[in-house]
C-alpha cells in the first residue's frame, strides 16, 4: 500500500454535505492499489461496536496518479465519526485523524481504535443553513450567452452615432457598433426558444462607453444605447413566457473610468469624499505613466473598487437586490469574482438570496475555486477546467484521452457534486475564440466537443451565433454581429443542437446522472462514457481519431442499446458491447 | 521523485494570509525526497521573464512520511500566480495546478509553462479584510482557568444551601457546592498577578442549576451563588488594573433544562411560541425513554438550540455583545463549537469584533478545525492535538520521540502560522483528570510537560490549583476546592511555574519566534528543539527518559550558549554543540 498516496480532508471536499441529510465522503489513494476501500462510522457519542457501521466505497474518478472513492450516508443524528479502511493485497489499514493502524491496534486508553472516537476524523454535525444547495433549475438549464451589442438590433432609433450595417460579414473592431439592443432580444426570444435554451446570460447592458460595457458608469441603469430599466423589466416578463431565465454580469471588482466617483477621485484626489471608494496610494491620482492606484490588471481605466469600504459594499450590494427584486432577473455572473474579498461575497450572498432564494451565483474564477463554493458564497463557477479540458482533447487533439479523463475526474474531486452538477460548462465567450475557429474549422471536431459538453455534467452554455456556425478569432473577431440572414447560417449545425439539448432535457441521466468513463485510455483519441440514472442509460462512444474504431466496452452488466438514430440495436453479450464510430464522429446509445 | 506524496491546495493552510501584506505559501513532499524546492511566482497580468521570482522554500516541519516547505512572499500588487519547482537528485519538475512538468515542457499556446499564467495556482488578491488576524495580545498570553465554583470563596453570604467546608482534602462530588464566587476571584487576584498569569478564564458562570453550570438558564445574569453582574463588572475592572484579562465561556450549542423557553417547550409542544427555538420531532415532546428532541450527545437535559432560528440567533448575539461592550470581557470560548452552524457563528464574529476588535474568539473544537479558521469565525481553537501529543510523549510515556514531533509539525501544517501561534494550548481542564494524576504522580513528568508548554508556540493555560500541585482524576476528581492553606501548597512547583512564565514572558522568541526541532529520533524518549527570533535564541533539551543522555546537536551554526541558571556555559565546536541531561529532567540554554 502506498501510503504516501492516501489523502482525506475533513470538512472539505473530501467530506461535505450533499443535502440536508447526506453527507458524501471521498478519499484519495494510489491507482490501482487498494481492492476494497471502506468508511467506518459511527455517532461520537454512542460510538459503541454495536452501533458502528461500514460503508463500501466506489471508485468514482482516476488520473494518471490516483483512484478516488467516494461513499454516501445519511447519519441519524446529524453526527458523523469515522475513519477507513484500506485493503490492498494482504495489507489491510485503518485510516484516521491520527494516522494509520493496523487493525487491532490498541489506543492510549487501551482499547482497540475504533471503539472511541478520540481519533476519528470528524463532521460533527450537519447544519441545513451551511449545505452548499444550488438553485435545482440551474442543473436542468441550457444557457445561451448574449453580448447585447451584437446580437439583434430592434429598436433602430437607438443606434449611436456612426452605427455600422449589420449583415452577415460585418467586421467587429475594438471600437465599432451594430446597434444591438434589449429590443432585439426580444424579438428574437422565439428563436432561443426552438433552440431549446432555457436561460440568456447577458455580459453588460448598463450605462458604459464601449461596446462590451464592462466599463460601467452606472450599474442601476440600462444602457440608453439597450433601452432603458422597463425594457429590460418587460424582457425578464416575455423570457420569462418562454420559459427562459435571464442572468446578469456583475461588475463589481472595478469600475469604468467614468464612473462618477471615479471621475471625483480623479479631480480631488484624496481630498474626494469617494477617496476611500479605490485603492489610493498618493494624495494626488495619476493614471500615467502608471496609475498610482489599485487597478484591473495594469488598466488604468479600470479602478479596482474598494468593497471593504461601507458605502461602495451598500452602493453595490442595492445594485444586487436591485436587478434581483425589482426587475426580476434569476442570477448574478460574477465578473473576476476572486479578487473580490470574501467578506464581501459572503453578504452579497445574502442580500441576493433574500431577495430570490432561487437566484443562481455564478462565480467567475479560472483557477482552483474551492474557497468560495463552501456554501456561504458562490453556487458554483464558470468551469474553465472543463473547457479547456475538452477543446484541448476534442477541438484541438493536443492531449490524449486517459489526460481528458484525469483533468475530468480532478474537477469531479475538486468540488462537491452539488456544485459540479451546477457548474457553468463554456466552450467559448466573448473572451476567447469561437469553438468552430479553435477546431480550426473541422465542423466535426466542433460537434464532438458539443456532443460533450452537452452530455456532460453541469449546465452547457452556448455562445451566440455558434450553433449557426458562426467563426471568429479572439476579441475583437468573436464578436461579430448575429447572422440572421438563414442563407448565411449553418441549418444543419442548428439542427444539431437543437436535437442534443433536446435530448438532454428529455433525460435526467443526462443532468444529474452518474456519469462514468467506460474507455479512456493513454494515446487513444476517442472515448467512451456511460450516464445513467434510476430510469435510462446512455453510452458514448466519441471518436476524435481520423480512423473508424471498434471497441468492446465492459462493466456494463446487462442490456440492450440503440442508437439515438433508433436504425440498429446493440446487444451486451459475455459482459461485452461491441461498438462502433467513423472518423471524427459520435456513437450514442440509449438502453431499451 | 516519489509524486503521489507532493501535495498542495490553493487558498488553503497551504497557501494563506499571513498579514496583510504577506502571503505563507506551503507544499507537502515525500520524506527525505527533495534536494531543493521552490516556489516560482508573479503576477498573473505581468507574467513575462523578467518579471518572474524565484524564492526558496524551507523545510520547516516533518512527519514518519512527508516533509513540509514553506516561503514568505509579499507581491507588490497583492496578486499571487505559482508554481513549484522541486530538485531531487537529477530530476527537477514543476508542479502546477495542471500538474506536474518538465523544466522547457511545452504548454498548449506552444509557450513554456512558466511563460503563461494559464495553469499556475493563484492566490487571486490579498484582501485585509479576509486575513485571519487573531488580536495581538493573544500570544503573548498566559491563561488560567477557573472553575468559579471551586476557585475562592469571598462572600459566604451567597453560599447555597448545603454548602460543604473549603478544606485542603474536601471531596468535590458531581452534585456538591463549596460556596466559589466572583468575589473569591477578585480578591485572589494578586496571587494570580504575582503567578504571571495575563488572563482567566472562566468556565460558565451565567445562572444555572447544577454547580459546574453548563446547564444555562439565563445567559444574561451572573448566577446568584456567584454574585451578580455588577460583580462582574467589579471584576473585570480590577483584574484590568492587574493587566489580566477575562475570558468567558459560551454554551451556545445547548440551553440547560431549566431555560424558560426549553420549559415553555415541555409544556406546550409544538404549540410553544418557543418551538422554533428547538429541533422538535413530534407534537408532544417527551424526555422518557429517549428525548424526542436534537439534544448535546444523547442527554435529554441539554436541549440543542436551534441557531437557524432568528429569534435565538438575536437573543444569543446579544449575550454576545452585552457581556463584551457592556461588561468588558476580553474574549468568548465557544463551547461544543462545531456542532453549532457556520452561519451562526459568522454572524457572531461581527457582534463581538464590533464590539471589541481586540476580543479573543476561542472554538472549543477537538478535531481538525481548519473549517473554522479562515478569518470568517473563529480566531483560534483549543490545541487538542497538541495537549493530547504532550501529554502521551512526557506525561505518559506512550510515544517516541519521532512520533511527537511527527504529530505537532502536523500541527503546524494543519493551520495558519498565526493561528498556531495564538492557539490556546492546555494540559487538562475541568474535563480531564488532572496533569499530576495523568502523570501518575510523576512530578518531573509533569515538569517536562509543563516546560514544553510553556515554550512552545501558542498560549499556554494552566488550570488552576495545577500550580501548587493538585492531583485529581476525571469529574468530579479534577474539580476540588482551591488549596490556599500555603502549607498543603508545592510552593516548589509554584515557583517552577512563576519561573518558567517569566521567561516566557521576557523572550519574545518563545512566544512566536520559530520553532524547530533539533532531535527526535525513533524510539527516543528525549527532544531537542531551537526557539528563536531576531533577538534570542534558546536551546531545549527535554530528558523523559530514566537516564542521563548525552547528544551533540548540529544545525545550530554558531555561538555560546549559557544554562539558564547561568552557571554553565555551553559552546558550538565544529558545529556540533555538546548537551547532557538528567534523567527525566530539562535543560534549557539561552544564547549569549
Amino acid at each position: 500500500m502506498i501510503k504516501e498516496a492516501v489523502f482525506h480532508q475533513p470538512k472539505s471536499h473530501y467530506a461535505y454535505a450533499y443535502d440536508k441529510e447526506t453527507l458524501h465522503i471521498r478519499i484519495r489513494t494510489k491507482r490501482n492499489d487498494m481492492d476494497n476501500v471502506y468508511v467506518v462510522h459511527g455517532d461520537k457519542y454512542r460510538f459503541t461496536p454495536e452501533y458502528i457501521q461500514t460503508t463500501k466505497m466506489e471508485k468514482f474518478a482516476s488520473d494518471s496518479l490516483f483512484d478516488y472513492y467516494q461513499a454516501a450516508v445519511k447519519p441519524e443524528y446529524r453526527r458523523f465519526a469515522y475513519a477507513f479502511r484500506l485493503e490492498s493485497g494482504k495489507e489491510t489499514l485503518y485510516y484516521n485523524e491520527v494516522g494509520f493502524q493496523k487493525e487491532g491496534a490498541q489506543s492510549r486508553s487501551g482499547i482497540g481504535m475504533l471503539e472511541s472516537p478520540s481519533g476519528m476524523f470528524e463532521f460533527p454535525f450537519l447544519n441545513p443553513v451551511d449545505v452548499n444547495n444550488p438553485p435545482d433549475w440551474v442543473k436542468n438549464a441550457v444557457f445561451y450567452q448574449i453580448f447585447p451589442e451584437r446580437f439583434a438590433n430592434g429598436d433602430p432609433s437607438l443606434n449611436p452615432p456612426g452605427t455600422e450595417e449589420w449583415t452577415h460579414d460585418a467586421e467587429p473592431t475594438r471600437d465599432n457598433f451594430f446597434g444591438g439592443d434589449l429590443q432585439g432580444v426580444i424579438d428574437n426570444l422565439g428563436y432561443l426558444e426552438e433552440l431549446g435554451i432555457t436561460c440568456i446570460y447577458f455580459t453588460p447592458f448598463f450605462e458604459a462607453k464601449s461596446n462590451h460595457k464592462y466599463d460601467t458608469i452606472d450599474y442601476l441603469k440600462v444602457d440608453p444605447q439597450f433601452g432603458d430599466n422597463e425594457k429590460a423589466k418587460e424582457l425578464v416578463r416575455e423570457a420569462r413566457k418562454r420559459g427562459i431565465k435571464v442572468m446578469l454580469d456583475a461588475v463589481f471588482n472595478h469600475s469604468g473610468y467614468y464612473f462618477p466617483p471615479f471621475q471625483d477621485v480623479l479631480k480631488n484626489g484624496r481630498k474626494s469624499r469617494f477617496a476611500n471608494w479605490f485603492h489610493l496610494r498618493e494624495e494626488e491620482v495619476v493614471t500615467e505613466p502608471q496609475p498610482n492606484y489599485d487597478t484591473f490588471g495594469f488598466v488604468a481605466s479600470m479602478p479596482k473598487l474598494n468593497t471593504e469600504n461601507r458605502e461602495v459594499k451598500a452602493y453595490l450590494l442595492e445594485v444586487a437586490r436591485y436587478w434581483v427584486e425589482d426587475v426580476g432577473v434569476d442570477g448574478w455572473r460574477l465578473d473576476v469574482a476572486n479578487e473580490v474579498d470574501h467578506q464581501f461575497w459572503r453578504e452579497f450572498r445574502d442580500v441576493v438570496k433574500k431577495a430570490n432564494p432561487e437566484a443562481y451565483i455564478l462565480g467567475e474564477i479560472w483557477h482552483n475555486s474551492m474557497a468560495w463554493l463552501g456554501g456561504d458564497q458562490f453556487d458554483a463557477v464558470m468551469n474553465y477546467p472543463v473547457t479547456n479540458s475538452i477543446l484541448e482533447f476534442f477541438a484541438m487533439k493536443e492531449i490524449d484521452a486517459e489526460a481528458f479523463m484525469g483533468r475530468l475526474d480532478a474537477i469531479q474531486v475538486a468540488y462537491p457534486k452539488q456544485v459540479n452538477e451546477s457548474a457553468f460548462n463554456l466552450l467559448d465567450s466573448h473572451d476567447t475564440p469561437r469553438l468552430l475557429t479553435i477546431a480550426e474549422g473541422d465542423k466535426d471536431r466542433m460537434k464532438l466537443a458539443a456532443t460533450f459538453q452537452l452530455t456532460y455534467t453541469g449546465a452547457p452554455c452556448i455562445y451566440y451565433g455558434d450553433e449557426i456556425g458562426m467563426a471568429g478569432g479572439n476579441d475583437p473577431g468573436c464578436r461579430a454581429p448575429m447572422i440572421w440572414d438563414e442563407e448565411h447560417q449553418d441549418r444543419d449545425l442548428f439542427d444539431f443542437y437543437k436535437n442534443l439539448i433536446q435530448l438532454r432535457k428529455e433525460h435526467r441521466a443526462l443532468r444529474d446522472g452518474t456519469f462514468r468513463f467506460l474507455s479512456a485510455g493513454k494515446g487513444n483519441h476517442y472515448v467512451a462514457y456511460e450516464r445513467t440514472d434510476g430510469n435510462s442509460r446512455f453510452v458514448f462512444l466519441l471518436n476524435g481519431s481520423d480512423e473508424e474504431i471498434t471497441i468492446n466496452l465492459t462493466g456494463l452488466g446487462k442490456g440492450t442499446f440503440v442508437n439515438v438514430e433508433g436504425n440498429e440495436r446493440f446487444q451486451v453479450k459475455r459482459s461485452k458491447l461491441k461498438v462502433t464510430a467513423g472518423a471524427n464522429s459520435a456513437l450514442i446509445l440509449k438502453e431499451q
